[in-house]
């Protein structure tokens, strides 16, 4: 018998857990899961019999100790300030680890005492971080063993909801941690375009985007996420022109979303009292007073903003400009606009979302130059076995069952870009449906 | 014999040193001047019989300690970040402490120990906090006497070049801290505009100014500095409409300095690569690559903001356009614009600098409304006895004296809003002709 211990069973942790509680009988798994809400916990589980589910707390030593003891491999959909405290434990304990998350800094210095206990942490091994680098470092070690040189990749992932769904005007409803979708790109975007680093400011992000076509699905504008050119090295494309990885959203979107960020109400660093405040109120303190009525002090402020009637619809849409009451009463700006938004964008009854992903490679090969460009489209069951839960959970729930086999024998921290990993886990995913599709190349 | 020891030999340093050498034989004082620098130290005492100049690294705990033993009174003009290593060592050694700092959150913390220990560690006792808080108080309190209402409150304060040394189209050279300049803004100002709070976040901060005239001076536009609304309270105006506080600058400085913020070259908050980067190709890493030069991708990306040749003739006088090597090679944004303007706004030899301030009241008298203006402008000696250290350093040492002498009993973390400290120092400096003169009411 092989002890899994999944930690945190919220969003992301449907398809994951249900995968491990599928293939439990058949692989000899105990699987538990433990979330801070039991019942949380328990509504994943489902008294399947290889399964229980605990109500745990990470920051309580002792409980921490025991079930991290108990396991042979530790799944942790944790916020990812919270991995660095399950990784000490597992690096104490010797067991296995598994995120969908960034590596950081600390789980950076983790690495030299994790080979030496002959452990592997493997990280951002998910959707975006996981498919994203699986899939593309395929098609680039494809690509390099015909002798090709790789002149430009760009890769855009997007988190959205599928057309039939989609029944507001931003095209967006929450699947995934909603707070990171209010503070997206806050900072400066870095990438590569031809042969110069580019930095992106957060205050021109989401007007600097660029148009997606996915076949089939639609057209999606993408912004650069986060250091791209971190990737230079991971990917091992020393001499790349262009390197970009961005993030997807329907048509609109950005250019409305931009106005919540020039207003500074994304803005998550000070608490505002907003105690017997209306919306109307809240959004007119971002702006001058000239005695004129909100909507045209918005417009004299953001001329140079895209101000069409979409924008207005989508801004309007939110409530954000309602006299009632913002019902918390001391938050940051961003908490105040998250609690607005998490009603207006949360995933009804039998709604279905959408993961979308794409890769655009140039390549010179033969002297020729050729592009290549593959997507991926992954659509929701319902609101709980959504897109999302699927394409984040199934790789980290793959990737387990080949560590406890024993078929990954890479050993540190480390990130799926190797073929001993992508190869098995893109091959099983394309199995459950998760596949690539070739537009063109 | 009563020991000063005064911290740091910097810029704001001449003025502050000189009347306390000047003074130091009627008063019987020595004074000590203590800075990383011996030789900025030494060119300060100018070997004055009642002086010793001394190398001080604060952070020594020995020296520090050895030296705070030795001294009544303690003047800090350290970076605000080391105010806290000296105030501690203060309240341990039970000296007094005066700083034109900001009161941080941890000085803040030390007042009831600073109490119990019958000291005053007096704060926000220079030019902008310091000499703005007291010439307000000294007004607020005469109105208030008169039973008038106070309704708005603004105040701006600017450390600029005067007329006869400005040679350059921005209006400015550095008179103090160079980096605090570089990072003025960032964050989000608070402030009060017909009963509401107003927030400006720093990419809307330099475009909402206000021009402001000093009579016989010149006009000047004026944005919003930090939390205004903190001084509510200080200054006892709790009913207040309208609170702002800001900083001054020559016409045309922010719509230009804005782009550098749009560029988003003010952050420092990350380094960068330098090494063999041209001005010209760093500025075009903060934009796209559409192919087009330079001047023609700032037009494209910055059509909003106002490019007249104003802002044009200012930003390729900075020299920042060209294709130069960048002298230093790995630092944050901000610090290599730091190291560029460093060179083009230095003062040179025979420049007197300015300091303006202007205070505009407006307030209920007998059913009626009336305007109080008035305004202070200081003109610098030379290069190094700058309008600044004057306005910066005056009221520092004025006040030093008047603790040393037992005139001020107030004790406590505190700062100059009451009469006992702000009517002594203002009269004191109307004899060193700093002096406000009313432009209206």
């Amino acid at each position: 018998m092989r002890k899994i211990l999944v930690l945190g069973a919220g969003k992301s942790s449907w398809h994951l857990i249900n995968y491990l509680l599928f293939n439990a009988q058949e692989q000899n798994w105990h699987v538990t899961v433990a979330d801070a809400s039991l019942e949380l916990a328990k509504s994943r589980t489902r008294n399947h019999p290889s399964s229980n589910a605990i109500a745990f707390n990470i920051n309580d030593e002792s409980e921490r100790k025991s079930e991290i003891n108990k396991a042979d491999i530790v799944i942790s959909l944790l916020p990812p300030s919270l991995h660095a405290i399950a990784a000490v434990e597992c690096l104490v304990a010797g067991k296995n680890l598994v995120t969908a998350s960034y590596v950081s800094e600390q789980m950076k210095s983790f690495d030299a005492d994790v080979k030496n206990k002959n452990l592997i942490f493997l990280n951002e091994c998910g959707l975006d971080p996981g498919i994203d680098h699986m899939s593309a470092m395929q098609i680039i070690h494809s690509l390099q063993s015909k002798g090709a040189e790789i002149i430009s990749f760009k890769s855009y992932t997007g988190g959205l909801i599928s057309p039939e769904s989609n029944n507001n005007p931003w095209g967006y409803k929450f699947t995934w941690n909603p707070k990171n979708v209010i503070l997206a790109g806050q900072g400066t975007a870095l990438y590569r375009q031809n042969r110069s680093n580019k930095f992106t400011p957060y205050h021109r992000l989401f007007s600097q985007t660029e148009k997606i076509n996915i076949s089939g699905i639609g057209q999606f504008e993408g912004y650069a996420n986060r250091n791209s050119n971190a990737y230079i090295e991971t990917y091992n494309l020393l001499n790349i022109s262009t390197l970009l990885r961005g993030t997807l959203r329907y048509i609109g979107y950005c250019s409305s979303w931009n106005l919540f960020v020039h207003l500074g109400i994304t803005d998550d660093t000070y608490k505002i009292n907003t105690s017997s405040l209306t919306y109307h109120d809240w959004i007119s303190s971002y702006l001058p007073d000239d005695g004129k009525p909100l909507l045209q002090k918005l417009q004299t402020q953001f001329h140079y903003l895209n101000l069409s009637s979409d924008d207005w619809n989508r801004i309007t849409w939110t409530g954000i400009l309602e006299k009632t009451l913002i019902p918390i009463s001391n938050g940051t700006p961003a908490e105040v606009l998250l609690n607005l938004l998490e009603s207006k964008w949360k995933l009804q009854h039998g709604d279905l979302d959408l993961v979308v992903m794409q890769h655009i490679f140039e390549y010179k090969l033969n002297s020729k130059t050729h592009t290549h460009i593959s997507s991926l489209s992954v659509k929701g069951e319902n609101e709980t076995a959504t897109a999302m839960s699927k394409t984040v959970g199934l790789p980290m729930a793959i990737a387990a069952k080949l560590i406890l086999n024993g078929e990954i024998k890479t050993k540190g921290v480390t990130i799926p870009v190797i073929p001993e990993i992508y190869e098995p886990v893109l091959n099983e995913l394309s199995e459950l449906n998760i596949i690539f599709k070739v537009e063109q190349g």
